[in-house]
């Protein structure tokens, strides 16, 4: 034991040799998020693709917190539910502001500064790697600043029709009237060195007053602008470079068999006259299976490895990567699109701790920004025994994994044709490089501090 | 910096003279489990009790780890969703089970030796504390051996009646068949120094082949035996306690106002033709209320305070204190029931760590069972904006918090009168002592194995 001092001394030693090198060196974060991506969703993914005592990437990073979620509305007060705008906005800026807005506050149109943008004016290099569109929420709430997420082109920006309603407008935020644009013109104007994702259709419109579309705009501002797969593989150093892989959000990786997504449970008649007769049919089991829409599309690893490629610089960077179908698959009641994309961000995972390779200088945390609607429920309901047929009132899936068992999952937040945001907190990962900054639990926009303080110092 | 020389020899020669000490120094373990605690419930009762932004005690604990939950069939094929008696074997035993056993094996009924039982044997001191009945399967789990959870007492160890239906028999365990009899007579026969909770119906019957009752059983094995909160407070010293404070599970601290429990929002007759038509009439918002009933029994913290009175000792003890009505009332659509079953458990925390008091001989966990049916939804659907109503179509309660904000909760696994269990991996919490021997991601028999080593040393 009396052996350890020389060495304790050596490690002093070191340790004073290395500081100045150490304060000087580049730092850098890769921020992963899993959009809705709660520990029901990891629980799904986790059992159907590697069994119930299975370990995803994320689950053996060494630290774990968990995250509270904070919402406000236009006028200050608590609300409980969130969405991926004000979410995104809260680890982005610190700020809580109220669903839907982009990197600006509730009750004004104020622009708050994010994360990115810091990191820009630090003369640090910034990406946004995304399976949605580029324009979508999350990323957008690192880069733009729009009081409606919707508000994603020249178009959309006077109102975009749904389901027969027009949205609310932003035409506040028109060049017309003073302001930035939309959300894809912020993004072709903005100092961003890499943008990867989806959502070509908002960029093949005319820019605003402009006889040019807004992808030419961003070709003209200095981005390599590409769209296929392989473009990824042969970027020149250095480039900005904006990749558009598909028109709106990518195609998922999963689907469930035939392309089915949850069915809801067919009572019998004498079911329906009283809940305790007759039976009920519940729908087939089924295992996922590939997305033939995916094979041309790059996946998350590609555009992760290849925006780590551009960024890798001696004076550090900012990352946000997005797994941003985990809750989009989630809203329309497809598990197997849900467990696809969570596999996409473990993958992902992958290549940043590859990238970080246990050096101290690049801090990798693993996020979400709500919960959702899945839950892991019974395939055998536990009131099996009482004879009655015993079913949920919502929508289900009842998947076949590998361990030759059945596992019900369960939409019921609501009978529309999009489920709902749940209000659960949500997890926090980070590679050893989060060990002692990170409390086991913060609010989001500690998110914020924690990545702003690792950057650039503790602020005062 | 060269300062930290002498110092780092102070802490180095301290380390070497205190090892001797602390490797003779008692241990203790407190388990704390909240029935059901998954990170939904802990979010709705920390909005309704303290706030979005407040935090419990449970959330500042320093380690945050995650359990998975594994369950099997009798056959051992995989199950995803466990029930409180396969977890808290799980726990108290390190074997995975089948559900409704009790530290017994599927596919036999091998029992399976547990943590409380091994700390007996080694001459530590035990004790079990819950809000349910004593006999109910997270406390039975830890102390009895059973095939059948609902086997509590000498008449349904024969096979309990509930609605109509004949729940299976444990007559194997009769001592007429050579067996240790029904759970509270194995609780009335063991070693265990304080079993502290609800069920007195269980041994206020007679014993198999006895004229005396369970609870006369368990007074000539030399249990003190109480039934008044007050009692609690001038117990002997060293005395082995029973306390019986309610007939079966203990009242819950909050009901909802007017004892209300979720209700099914009430579409009218015109959104029945059309779900994009008419209205819907959701439930009148509300507080939580206490509940009358819970005014006469002891809190979870006073029972813990006197198990620890009673346990503490030099040769170190084993204490698990369940929470169980989180569960129970999450069962029966009553969230302001989980609430205070929440904030129950907190304030045993608190006491916990005050015993604790930053020693490293006391390893505080916090964790849970399984996942529960509660889903914390919009008060105001993301979807309002499309005019149409979007409400779930499960059961709802819409809380009124002191943010002076609506919460919703919904119950939608099914449409029984118990609400399901569901799958989610589970959080586990443990103080400073936990440092270094929590992974970030556990097994729940992974759990078993952290207090065995903990109390004992590794194993071979």
């Amino acid at each position: 034991m009396l052996g350890a001092v020389p060495h304790t001394l050596i490690r002093l030693l070191l340790v004073l040799v290395l500081l100045p090198a150490q304060a000087l060196a580049a730092r850098n974060v890769i921020l992963l998020i899993g959009d809705g991506m709660d520990d029901v969703q990891i629980t799904i993914a986790r059992n159907y693709l590697l069994g119930a005592e299975g370990r995803l990437l994320m689950d053996e990073l060494p630290v774990r917190s968990a995250a509270q979620v904070l919402t406000v509305d236009e006028r200050g007060r608590r609300i409980y539910v969130a969405d991926s705008a004000n979410t995104a906005t809260s680890i982005a800026t610190g700020e809580v502001t109220s669903r839907g807005r982009i990197a600006s506050a509730a009750g004004s149109d104020r622009s708050i500064e994010t994360i990115l943008e810091q990191a820009e004016a630090a003369g640090l290099r910034t990406g946004l790697v995304s399976t949605a569109s580029v324009t979508d929420a999350t990323p957008a709430s690192f880069v733009a600043h729009m009081s409606v997420r919707t508000c994603e082109d020249p178009e959309s920006i006077h109102g975009v029709k749904r389901y027969g309603i027009v949205l609310p407008h932003c035409r506040q935020y028109t060049r017309a009237n003073g302001g930035p644009g939309s959300i894809s013109e912020q993004i072709a104007d903005a100092d961003v060195d890499v943008v990867l994702g989806g959502g070509s259709k908002h960029f093949d419109m005319p820019a605003e007053g402009d006889t040019r579309t807004v992808r030419q705009v961003a070709e003209d501002s200095g981005f390599t602008v590409i769209s296929l797969a392989e473009d990824l593989n042969d970027l020149p150093a250095d480039a900005r470079v904006l990749g558009l892989f598909s028109p709106s959000t990518m195609p998922v990786r999963l689907r469930g068999e035939d392309d089915r997504s949850a069915e809801r449970p067919q009572p019998s008649w004498l079911n329906q006259l009283h809940p305790y007769l007759g039976k009920v049919d519940m729908p087939d089991p089924m295992r996922c299976e590939p997305e033939p829409a995916f094979a041309e599309m790059p996946g998350l690893a590609d555009m992760t490895r290849a925006a780590l490629r551009q960024l890798d610089n001696d004076e550090g960077f900012f990352l946000m990567v997005e797994s941003a179908s985990i809750d989009k698959q989630a809203h329309e009641r497809k598990a197997c699109g849900s467990i696809g994309e969570l596999q996409q961000l473990d993958e992902a995972l992958a290549v940043a701790l590859e990238f970080a390779d246990g050096d101290d200088d690049t801090l990798v945390l693993v996020t979400s920004d709500h919960g959702h609607a899945a839950q892991l429920i019974p395939a055998t309901s536990l009131f099996a025994n009482y004879g009655a047929p015993v079913y949920s009132p919502g929508m289900v899936v009842l998947l076949e994994t590998d361990e030759e068992a059945l596992m019900g999952v369960n939409y019921a937040t609501n009978s529309f044709p999009y489920e709902e945001h749940t209000g659960t907190q949500v997890p926090l990962f980070a590679n050893e490089v989060g060990e002692g900054l990170i409390p086991s639990l913060v609010t989001q926009p500690e998110i914020y501090d924690i990545m702003h303080e690792f950057l650039f110092g503790k602020s005062d």
